[in-house]
């Protein structure tokens, strides 16, 4: 259930120190093959930290040895020095595994505009380098050490009865939405799979489960989804079963991430039907899920469906107001525009809250997730800068 | 310093009994003439409230008698029978002025999906018409009736020294977007000016102070602003003259807006300079404005500027990380998109936050106005429904 659950990998956790606390706050992953196909899926913000630009230019050759992640500090908004440091701490992976440091990708979660010790790190990432492990406790080790406000550590894994895996890890507790907060996430096959295949199998698998958390276009300076694939299964398979497996294991992932949100006390599915293209379906759904009316209502336990209403109509989507129904957990609120039925027969006392929109123009669907928005949020994102 | 400042108007602030709390929640401004030229700007929400689709229709004449403006229901999502009832308010207000029901508009406010008590509204309406009266106190009781989480009444009003003047009364608190609670403004003055003209005026006005609040694209369901000439000054400004007026009355109610908006402990500016063009520093400044996580570190005072920095960076315009620089509170903390100084140096204790953002890119400048993300402003969204 983890980055090493797939043959040919190793992982490693440990405290560097870069963290002031003295929690874990540097992870390394390697593939040792025999093949290390890598792609990777990154942050479309214009304004994108040291490692994210470094790991762009490495993952161009479509093939990776390791992928250093820390903590503890974005690397982001630093400069020349910052770049420097991200390549210095490829280099030293690279000095480690015996490979070149074009083959190291690296990221980083934390404050934005602060540089990371970079002595701390290198010395982190040979005493990780001395430490990697293809067991559970190891595979667990990473995905701890690149917990920033996150509560647990987020791994899954799905194997195939062909004999081929895919696991992964994740990080990401800012309301969900990769625009609040940094993600990070390293998936693994142990399949036989060219760089071109991985590549469209890892986009497709991203698009309907980490962009389908909240927000899509609204990013953070470091996110970074990388695949590895080391081939140590011998199996090649079908381009569409892979890309299932890796769907599976980042819908796994994100749900977590859900779960884990910062300050959620509910868990909120939009799903929506009935729009004009699934891309409209995505709009709305967005739409709804980031609108503040709609989420502190939520956190109220009020299914307040004229908020939701509301956020259709203002939406980048074609919307007809005499074809809108919304319904929440199960009760239909509002039917055609108008409302259905009394706003208190739905039951949103619990922590599951599904909103069900269907906009009766065609059949576009898709569905986000998304979170409340609590005092929890609030003071976690006031308290304590990140 | 009301909406009766002008010649030729007269108000009226009613309880008619739509609140159940017995708070006042119904409002009439009549135009006495001798003209009585109008227009109005309207949400872009799809989903629009029966009086807004009511009083887009009759200002398609730039011809008003009269507005009748109720809170307590915003008489949105309500079908026929909502349209029949913003109908036939008009109507009840026609008769009493002896006008036609085209010559009045009509704005509500408050919960969408529910029905208005008709009946209640009618007499409410006949009462008003009844206490119309000149005065001051007329005017604040117009601007009183509209109130919802507003917690004082917001008036304005400019006298030119040629002799004729604007005002202006508005509603809105939901933090101050135009998204996130509706916003209704009448704005009265006694100039000689064509409906072109005015219509032009007023949308130049709009764009520049209540469209700079927080949003423009998210809007409610039923935001209006409605202005009325009576010519009753007998003097016929410049258009450019006029459009000042209104653009300083709308201003002054938009900042009233801001500093009453619900929760907000942080009245906070967004000023950007040097975009490629006006559109993309509006852009820009929206983008800030909005996000969550910068909302929350002002609520902390916390100067993070590297939140604003990745704001910048997702935002829909041209953007160089290498030529970004921020300022807080006049401290320079971000420049070339690398940290000046120590974010501890700026002073954010105060209610007062003014961010800079420097693009380095062209002339473009805007400034939006926000607030902060607060305990307070969870908790009155998520406790009473509205």
């Amino acid at each position: 259930m983890s980055v090493v659950t797939p043959k040919g990998f190793r992982a490693a956790g440990i405290a560097a120190g870069i963290k002031a606390n003295g929690n874990p706050d540097l992870a390394l992953v390697v593939n040792d093959g025999p093949e290390q196909v890598a792609a990777g899926v990154f942050t479309r913000n214009k304004v994108k930290a040291a490692p994210v630009l470094w790991s762009q230019q490495v993952l161009t050759t479509g093939r990776l040895r390791a992928v250093v992640l820390n903590s503890g500090g974005a690397n982001a908004c630093t400069g020349p020095e910052g770049f420097q440091t991200a390549h210095a701490t490829a280099e030293k992976a690279a000095e480690m595994l015996g490979c070149g440091a074009i083959e190291v990708a690296v990221c980083s979660t934390g404050l934005i505009g602060a540089q990371l010790p970079r002595d701390t790190v290198l010395a982190g990432v040979e005493t990780a380098a001395g430490e990697l492990a293809a067991t559970p406790d190891a595979g667990l080790a990473a995905a701890t050490a690149i917990m920033t406000t996150d509560t647990m550590a987020k791994q899954a894994a799905h194997t195939d009865e062909a004999g081929w895996s895919v696991g992964g890890l994740t990080k990401g507790a800012g309301m969900i939405a990769p625009s609040m907060a940094t993600m990070l996430s390293v998936l693994t096959t142990d399949a036989v799979v060219d760089a071109p295949v991985l590549e469209q199998a890892l986009r497709a698998a991203v698009r309907v489960s980490f962009d389908r958390l909240d927000v899509d276009g609204s990013m953070s300076t470091n996110d970074t989804v990388v695949a590895l694939a080391s081939g140590a299964s011998g199996v090649t398979p079908d381009p569409a079963a892979l890309t299932a497996a890796l769907t599976a294991v980042c819908k796994d992932l994100a749900q977590q991430m859900q779960a884990d949100a910062e300050g959620v006390t509910k868990r909120i599915a939009v799903q929506v039907t009935g729009a004009a293209t699934e891309d409209d379906a995505v709009t709305v759904a967005r739409t709804v899920a980031r609108d503040s009316l709609v989420k502190t209502a939520m956190f109220g336990s009020d299914a307040n469906w004229g908020r939701i209403a509301a956020a259709v109509g203002y939406s980048d989507a074609a919307v007809d107001p005499d074809t809108l129904d919304v319904t929440i957990n199960g009760v239909l609120l509002c039917r055609g525009g108008v409302a259905a039925g009394g706003r208190t027969d739905a039951d949103l006392s619990g922590k599951e809250i599904v909103i069900e929109i269907g906009l009766g123009l065609g059949d576009g669907a898709a569905e986000i997730l998304t979170t409340d928005l609590s005092h929890a949020y609030v003071e976690e994102n006031s308290a304590y800068p990140s």
